[in-house]
């Protein structure tokens, strides 16, 4: 991969060497402080004392001594990966101490006395992007890799962070780069009057391009749902088996893994796993059984968090017929990804007609476990990709999409302009447009605004 | 170093690789998995796929592949430290892959699958004693200087790592064997009525033993502050100053290096670190201003953070009469670590009478910041170890404190032996009781049921 182009333009940061603890706050076993540029070398044997010189990739037992006193503080294993096999692409050191804050932050406090600076957040990875290493594409799933809170999540980031998205979107800058190529070609024979190519062609041409960027588009649905979980609502009148159900729910699906304790459970929410997916529970009043809201489904109180729910739960009893609130419920969610539960199956009632409704049905009962398999695979079905599962390279932030979709509008302006037959040089000004793109989305060309709100999203030390 | 003699014991033990993650728990860029065991080397061959097999002190590329799709999931640095050139003495495999807890998590799933099990808290440390990489002290000081607050508190844990305690005891513990040799020899003569040492000399042998065993156990008194720190209570009548005096004591001193955030400041209590020392300062009734208290300083209410606190700060208000209430704390206090603070001397006022108390009186303004530096010099030598900061290999837990007292109880009895005349098999019998004490100190004999004692209090990982 050729160095970014703004490599230049970022030369003076470059030149800076910058350090920080690289392992998640607090105290473990081990502690790594990493220091990455031109003079990392140089301060890593300022602050250690070394049996055997620093080289590349040989992990070198080190001590840390006390700059007060010159004793020994702790010991250390430090690593140099030398410029440019390193993931900054610069010299890199890491250096393991223990897993102490203290340690640590005397480290990096040593390091900046001797001219390093402290990295800002997602700084490592921005010069590994900035280096030509990796691409915007494959930087963002560093951070979504770091962050993901399922396997699902981590395997999604990981394909990310191999550039699936960035192979996708190839071909199809290919085809792209090869028509504009044809009329910058035709225009400078259009004083012979023949066209390089007819109308119809080009429009062809764009069609396709069009084709796999719209689809490349509708991958964000998925790729939303895969980055940022969905909100599930479940409703229901009081005693349906909302709570039982919701319990299943919850016991069948791997709790999520989250870094800090307590984020699992909270007075309004419950997040699960579903499928990978990060799944949120809302407790929407009908979540909750409340003694006064008795003798209704609590429509009122509800609605709010059903219009933002990504996925609703209509919990119903077997064999009761529909009640009126539970029928309005009902087709209000039209169109929207819901299923409607007849819970209490096991009471082997008779079914209870559910309206006009064409919302997907299941019976269960939360009481014996009966149907909760066929629910979840239902829930699944409405979370996963509608493509199939084995798509890879999808959009996965809103900053793709955008990219993708003004690429498609710059699309939609080009076959405008052949249907109008303005002259091609007008025609390629919107390929241009589209072309510009699909280049910020893969980050050949970023403004820097923008890459420091992207790299501001990363933590410290990565 | 010797093998520990529990090697042999703990034998089917180490046979166990195991697993854990090293690095504290949350997301960063960096975490670590570690192994350790005679199965460490096969079991990360099986959990990575690498480009260059691995080999002592090489820090090798490698890639974490999906077990389910067998797609690469992560990238990682693979460091073998091959048997005993280790930190546990086993073969030891750190993998550095993203910070990612999914990641990680995985990266241990996988390696039980293969044959690891789940390392206890501190198990890679406890192999390392067990191995005799490093004796008991040591592996205490490896949990000391992770869990230190302050520079400080990691420069002591630093020492007791480095072996400054078993340095001390080593001559302690060769004048006892020597003694102990000759007096076995004695035996062996006693039949030709030949005393190999007079009384005298025994007793003189013993005494030089108890005098640095003495000096040892009184390190405790300063070992136990800088490894649990002191509370400091405040008190003092309304309106004398005291959180102005507070927040300039706060404000001269680096707040404390907290694991995680909001532990520094709660409802009851602050911690500042007072010359490396954290110190908790007690929020007493007299420190929170109430104004339901305001003629009184709230002797009832303050007792009993009075009575725990190890230092106590009585404030009075410069040029204003002691009053009943205040010369009562102020008697109270007699044979404490305590201080008068006379507060609001910028008033320049005439000295009020402290009473009889024998107790240093430092003259304050917490408004202009006057004589600040004098308390804080007043409260620093009230802290530090009474010999001098220098005392190295100190005792910093009970445990240690009370190998020590016992090792004196046995130096006492065999005084007492030799006053009686008892036959030196009996005498024999205390000296060797000492010398067990000293050798658990070290860990040279430690019952089973003590180390898992001690290893357990040590986060897992290390």
């Amino acid at each position: 991969m050729q160095p970014h182009p703004q490599v230049a333009e970022q030369e003076s940061i470059a030149h800076e060497t910058i350090v920080a603890i690289s392992t998640p706050p607090g105290r473990g076993g081990i502690g790594i402080v990493r220091l990455s540029g031109p003079h990392a070398l140089e301060i890593a044997n300022a602050l250690l004392t070394l049996r055997s010189p620093l080289a590349h990739a040989l992990a070198r037992f080190a001590e840390i001594h006390d700059p007060e006193s010159n004793s020994k503080l702790d010991e250390a294993i430090a690593t140099w990966f030398a410029k440019p096999k390193s993931y900054t692409g610069e010299d890199l050191i890491e250096i393991a101490a223990h897993g102490s804050p203290v340690i640590l932050e005397l480290l990096v406090r040593l390091a900046l006395q001797h001219g390093a600076r402290l990295a800002r957040p997602g700084e490592f990875t921005e010069r590994a992007f900035l280096s030509g290493r990796i691409d915007l594409t494959q930087a963002e799933a560093v951070r979504d890799l770091i962050e993901s809170q399922t396997l699902y999540q981590a395997r999604t980031a990981a394909e990310q962070m191999d550039g699936a998205l960035s192979r996708r979107i190839r071909p199809v800058k290919q085809t792209l780069v090869e028509l504009i190529a044809v009329l910058e070609a035709g225009i400078d024979f259009a004083e012979d009057d023949v066209d390089l190519m007819p109308d119809a062609e080009i429009v062809t041409r764009i069609d396709t391009i069009s084709v796999d960027l719209e689809k490349l588009a509708r991958s964000f649905e998925h790729g939303r749902i895969v980055h940022s979980g969905l909100t599930m609502a479940i409703v229901g009148r009081p005693n349906v088996g909302k709570s039982s159900l919701f319990n299943r729910l919850v016991e069948r699906e791997r709790a999520i893994v989250t870094a800090t304790p307590g984020t699992t459970r909270d007075l309004v929410t419950e997040r699960v796993s579903l499928g990978g997916i990060p799944l949120e529970l809302v407790d929407t009043a009908g979540l909750r059984e409340s003694t006064d809201e008795a003798e209704s489904i609590g429509i009122q109180k509800s609605r709010e968090a059903l219009a933002d729910a990504d996925l609703v739960l209509v919990v119903i009893e077997a064999g009761v017929p529909l009640r009126e609130d539970e029928a309005q419920i009902i087709q209000s969610l039209a169109g929207r990804k819901a299923l409607i539960v007849r819970n209490k199956i096991d009471l082997d009632l008779e079914d209870n007609a559910v309206g006009e409704s064409t919302m997907a049905v299941v019976g269960t009962s939360a009481r014996t476990g009966q149907g909760i398999d066929d629910l979840r695979a239902a829930l699944l079905s409405m979370v996963r990709a509608p493509t199939g599962e084995s798509e890879s390279g999808i959009l996965t932030n809103l900053r793709q999409h955008q990219a993708v979709t003004e690429a498609l509008s710059g699309l939609v302006a080009a076959e405008e302009a052949v249907a109008r037959k303005t002259p091609h040089e007008m025609l390629l000004l919107d390929l241009y447009s589209t072309l510009r793109q699909l280049d910020s989305l893969t980050g050949e060309t970023t403004a820097d605004d923008i890459l420091n709100r992207i790299f501001s999203t990363f933590c410290i030390g990565k």
